[in-house]
């Protein structure tokens, strides 16, 4: 199992979450590239510190929002949102390059990442723009996404978020919802060993729904959030499940 | 002889000279790389047609700032001038080899380029970023720079402007002079030719200056601009001067 | 009868439009705000040409989005979205002021202006900012617009499209649609004549529409646009209309 | 005397130092206008802030450089910047007002606020900006300042430093230079006392300096210097100071 989780999401003098932290735990790091968040100086530090730690770089692409930090969808014409997929993989795999890594697989963010899961336009521009640059790069998205039915020969990966509520069909419950997200860390971690050791997880209606999943998303924007993603690692290596990147 | 000229400046919308005229004439594109002009799709469309027209493709590598076009010099930290730089000229490759071509120089834009020439400090950031993203990529400047200085192996190719005025010394008389830029067509022609046939150009003295570039940059921000460099181009190929890209 | 156009929308270098013809003709300038196009500067020099030419001046507010021109729908949270029109009209108002002249209405651009046509939520925002800065200011926008649902008191005023196709309810035609946009020069003066006269225009399945307007929106982005804005506005005196401002 | 400090820094998701302790301490609030830092909605929520606390309203103009938080010098020309001064009075005020206060002073940020205290021309822009929005407005500068040399009837109105070494000809020791920044809290504090109450600091050579100051700046970036700005405003209570607003 991977665990994943976003990094290098600060601007200019601006930080976000614990990126050390996090780079201690998670077997692979989702660096933004330059368009909601993380500017080249930043993720240039980032792929040094992941290149140090062993940490698989991600390539986490997004829609051009600093001010929004790329949460809100924004119906960008899929010729225009490929080329800015390209533009920001390319330029974090030049900097991850000349850190001794590379980028290793595509995650997209916040707004971009809800869409494609759903509209398969802007999911065929997302693995066009991947497609172009280097179709051996994986793209990491939820099951059942829209980008599995578009995705002409590109490995699709799926991940699971031990700390959000799941529908009997599989499919996340909408942050819009009370009860989306689980803020009990010991449930959080159990779910996680499920997830990982009997694919499964329990839905809100108490039905347990299969989750195949070769990645687990985890947080790391609060100090609780950096100390729940080292309560899960520590969990799943205690049952047995072996930490490594998926790509 | 090599001919280059600034392309895909535009950004969204607005547009900025006329691409595919001066793509007919040069043998160098330096594009735009989204921090002073150029969009990723525009970007991507620059070198669409340049690699049509076998026109090789230079990284337009700028400060961060598309307000003031680039024109505006910026004391940035070294660090963080070479992550920008890298970001830039990573990005600009990756849209350049989706399209079957590739970056194959850097030459870096408005401010930036003029900081260089004299600041030793900027001009290593520069030399730093290119050494990092691929150290075979020649660096386009003008002769006598500072980049020569700090060069570390980096290959530096100079270039000349034949609507320019040059001081004995052998550099350019400064805009905010009087005559710093020659509008008179058919000088300018005349001026491009030596400089290609001789090795010379005859300084605002009167004197005779030696030259030696491998490059000759043409402008195309206006029609009339359009029409000279097409002039030179004939000049020189009346005159005998191969034109085939430098890098 | 008013007639209105956009105004100031380049940015940088970079322009679009000819605003000093529009300003011949039109008698209200829809001036753009910095956040889809119009840095301060242009800002300043189009509010300075308005108020010489005794052209009113309204506030073209827009989605925060210059590389999209403001195109692009957002799913801006109205709390974010009223502060950044605030923003735009202060910052316009206090340009205007400076000149000699002063904002006298807002018009939301591109994508804003569209979704606030049919979103309630979107459209309370614009409204509430707009009294929050000066409750005397009307919002130009369609008839039948949300913003009547919500104008908790705000002016809203009327404006209609020569040069648009008129479904059988009153509405624009979708761009996607063909026949969206007339482009036959003659039938767009005429349909603006009988706008102004008659306050009918002819819609797409031939029946005649009541169009009650205060304004006719022309464009200015093509050499064509300008002339046919100029012969809108010579029919219009010819038939006896009185052009004047409408705020 | 006055006690002014930097707030609402954040951008979009981003924060920077911590306002509401700030307000609480000081009596003048240097609001962000969202050219270094400070989107709309984060300016309106420091105003009202500002507003419910009695707090005096600054506008903390800067260069458009969000990505160098201002702190890079930039040769910007006067027009242009003049016209960006006056857009970031404007926007500010207006949201001010919205809120029940409205800017009372203009204190420039970062590069800009250095530029202009030995740069007459950059300074005069400045100036010129102020006076065209409102020639009632005080500008907030270092004594000595350029700005008193092109104030053309603006008030201006000095500050100082607590946590800053001084040169006997009363100018602050460059932060380039060790030993310009004072640590020790006691020190601090002391010669925030002095200079409120004798007008006094010693510089760097032992000497004693005049300094005529209506506000001292203090900072609130870290923890400890939110307690040390709480320390100091203790101290000169304790001393019989009264603080107030200059403005």
């Amino acid at each position: 199992m991977d665990l994943n989780a976003d990094l290098g999401e600060g601007f200019g003098v601006w930080r976000l979450g614990d990126d050390l932290a996090l780079l201690a735990l998670v077997t692979s790091a989702n660096v933004a590239c330059g368009f909601h968040a993380g500017d080249p100086l930043i993720m240039r530090r980032t792929c040094l510190a992941a290149v140090e730690r062993r940490v698989s770089i991600g390539a986490q692409v997004s829609y051009r929002d600093l001010a929004g930090f790329g949460r809100r969808e924004m119906d960008v014409v899929p010729e225009e949102l490929a080329a800015e997929v390209l533009y920001q993989v390319a330029a974090l795999d030049g900097i991850a390059r000349s850190c001794g890594g590379r980028v290793s697989y595509v995650k997209p963010h916040g707004a971009l990442y809800n869409r494609i899961v759903r509209d398969p336009v802007q999911a065929a521009a997302v693995v066009s723009a991947i497609r172009a640059y280097d179709p051996s790069l994986p793209v990491l998205t939820l099951p059942g996404s829209a980008v599995y039915d578009v995705a002409s020969g590109l490995q699709v990966v799926a991940e699971c978020y031990a700390d959000r509520a799941y529908t009997p069909a599989g499919t996340l419950v909408s942050r819009r919802l009370e009860g989306a997200v689980i803020h009990d860390a010991a449930r959080v971690v159990e779910r996680a060993v499920r997830m990982a050791v009997d694919g499964v997880v329990e839905a809100v209606d108490g039905s347990e729904v299969a989750i195949r999943a070769r990645s687990i998303c985890v947080h790391g924007d609060t100090p609780g959030a950096v100390a729940l993603a080292g309560a899960v690692r520590d969990a799943l290596g205690a049952a047995g499940v072996e930490l490594e990147p998926f790509a």
